[in-house]
Formats: structure tokens, sequence, C-alpha cells
């Protein structure tokens, strides 16, 4: 016999979400059950607000509750640098680890044209635009970082960038390839190895 | 600097559920801000709708959405024979496995006394009423099965259960102590050893 259906719901929708499965959802439901029912509340008020507060900042197209975002409007972030991210999730990790102060880019995604993305799908010609707009201000840009990852369509993207700003006076640059922090050598792949080859510097 | 409040909200609410950390509360909170509406508006109805809809069953004292449960209500169900566990999800996992067609008992945990867990904070009283009321009618419980778990407090709550009930015109039984499905006898502890030898039956 079935459970009750709102609980069944619940597991379902639970169960639609990565990284969860069934057994882990009927779990978490169980343990909403049991929570004191202002915090469930609380977590369905916060769904919500997220779907019904958050934008993209029109700008930097991260996400944002405020147009221009309170990192664009920021004074004391270094505006002669961008870091181009693929998403989102990627500027969190840059934020969180406290090293850039700079300005970011999201481009969306990255070029892949067997799934029918192309450079119309992502905020590239923005970029360029963006740099060309801060050309004629105080705020030029000096630098932008290609903080993308190293997938072959990554790589992609960051080539069809580098073409798409050439002529102009700045420095493009992009993250270093190596080897993984703690990270034995007999572990690590071929391609690894020649990039981390390619990029080496002075030992210090 | 900070992500907008609401995602921090999203974050901070989703990292308080059970196996989630901060890093899988962020993905799951950057996922559902990519997911279309609907979809989030239909996960935060689906836990409104537990909290405001879910009631314990008085008889059985498993979640319902009606009073008693469709399961207690059942024609079908076996009326002769009723299987004491400790909570809800413990019900979920014998009735996934399709083996029992009898009727239930949620006690609401197991006596712990150092928790401050005594019997009047589980469901025992009712079970002995409950056996009680239906020795008075044509359903007359057979057989009482203390589906409880292994632990010392759970030993504990059966005994005291079993006194509970002395004198009664039925077989209470409990599972069977022994070797987990697929175990090899090395990696086995002195107690479950014990225990397999002394509920040993012939050997077919």
């Amino acid at each position: 016999m079935k459970h009750p259906p709102q609980i069944e719901e619940l597991v379902e929708r639970l169960s639609k979400l990565p990284g969860l499965g069934r057994k882990s959802a009927t779990r978490l439901a169980l343990h909403l059950l049991r929570s004191p029912e202002d915090e469930v509340s609380a977590l369905a008020a916060a769904l919500m607000a997220v779907k019904e507060r958050i934008r993209f900042c029109s700008v930097c197209h991260d996400y944002t509750d405020q147009d221009p975002c309170p990192r664009c409007s920021d004074p004391k972030r270094d505006r002669g640098s961008i870091c181009v991210v693929e998403s989102p999730a990627d500027l969190m990790v840059i934020e969180a680890s406290g090293i850039y102060h700079g300005l970011y880019h999201v481009l969306g995604g990255v070029l892949n044209p067997l799934a029918g993305i192309g450079p119309d799908e992502l905020n590239i010609q923005d970029l360029v635009a963006r740099v060309d707009a801060l050309a004629k201000t105080d705020s030029q840009v000096r630098e932008l970082i290609l903080a993308t990852g190293s997938s072959p369509e990554a790589e992609a993207t960051c080539s069809y960038i580098v073409t798409q700003l050439g002529g102009r006076d700045l420095r493009v640059t992009r993250l270093a390839r190596g080897l993984p922090s703690g990270m034995d050598l007999e572990f690590v792949d071929g391609q690894t190895l020649r990039q981390a080859l390619e990029f080496r510097g002075e030992a210090r």
C-alpha cells in the first residue's frame, strides 16, 4: 500500500534534485515531517524567494536581487580586471577563495555546437561591448582573465573570445594548467603533465 | 562579498537538512535557480502540504492524511497480526519489502531513560489498550511481531512490552537475530554470531 499522497509527492519532488535518490529523498521527507512547521515553511518560502527575487545582473550576468549587482556597483572592487567564468557556480568558487577582487563576467556556458550552443547563446558579444564601452571611460579594462574549465569546449570558447577581442589594448590571460595540489605524479594523466611542463615556472 | 540574501537564505535552510553540507546545499540552490519556476513552486507546495495535511493515525500512529489511515481501514489486511515498529520510516521499509500484510503499531521511538524517554513518551499503553479492545471483538489479535531494531534500548523496549502484555492470549514474537544477507563470517561481530547460533534452525 502507498504512503499518503502528500508524502509520495514530496518524495517524488525531492528525488528529482541532483544527487538525491529515492532513498535519500524519503529520508529527507521523513525528517521534514518531524521538523517544526515554521522551519519547513521557512524552507518553502526560501525556495519561492529565490525564484521570485533573483534575476541576472545586466552587467556581469551573475545572479542578483538588484541590478546592477552589488559587486558591479562596489567602488572598492578593482575595476581594471574582469574575470570571465562559465557559470555563477564558478564565480562563487573564486569568490570563496578570497584571492580575486576585480569584476566578473558570466558567460552562461561554453561553446558546444553539437548541443546547439553557439556564440549567440552565450554572453560573449556583451563582453566585447562591455570592454569597448569601458575603454571610452576612466575605468579601462587592463586585464581579462579567462577562468573557464579545461574541457575542449572551454578551450575553444577561450580561443573564440581571444579572436573577438583582437586588436584591443588589454591583456588577456587564462588560468594556469598544471598539477592539482596534493597530487602524486604517478596518478597524473598525460595531458595534464604535458600542460604542467608547458606552464612550468622558475623553482623557488 | 556575499551572494544575494535570498540565495544565502536558501543555502542556509538546505544545509540544515540531514546529509547535506554547505557545498551540496549550494549545488542544490544553484540547480533550483536554473529550474523552471513551476517545478520549484511545486516543491515548495509539496513541503507545505506535508506539514498541513499529514497527521498521525489515531489507531496505528503512522503518518496519514485521513484518520484512521487507509491501512488500518483496509479490510484486505490481515487483522489478526500487528507488527510493532519504532518509526514510520521502519514501517515504510517493511511495507516496501512486500512480505507483510497485517496491521502496524508505531511506537514513536524506544525507551531511553537517559534521554528522558519513558513508557509515557511512547505509544505503548495505547498498544495494550488496542489489543484489549480487539480481544472483545471478532478480530482478535493472534500475533504481535516486535519488529524493532537490535540496540540495547530496543531490546529493553521489547521486554517492557512483553511484560505489559503478560497473561493475554496472544503470541508475541520478535525478528530473528542472525547474519545479515551476503555477509562473510570473518566480518561478523561476536554478539551477532552468538545470536545467530541461538536462533539457529534446521538446515534445508
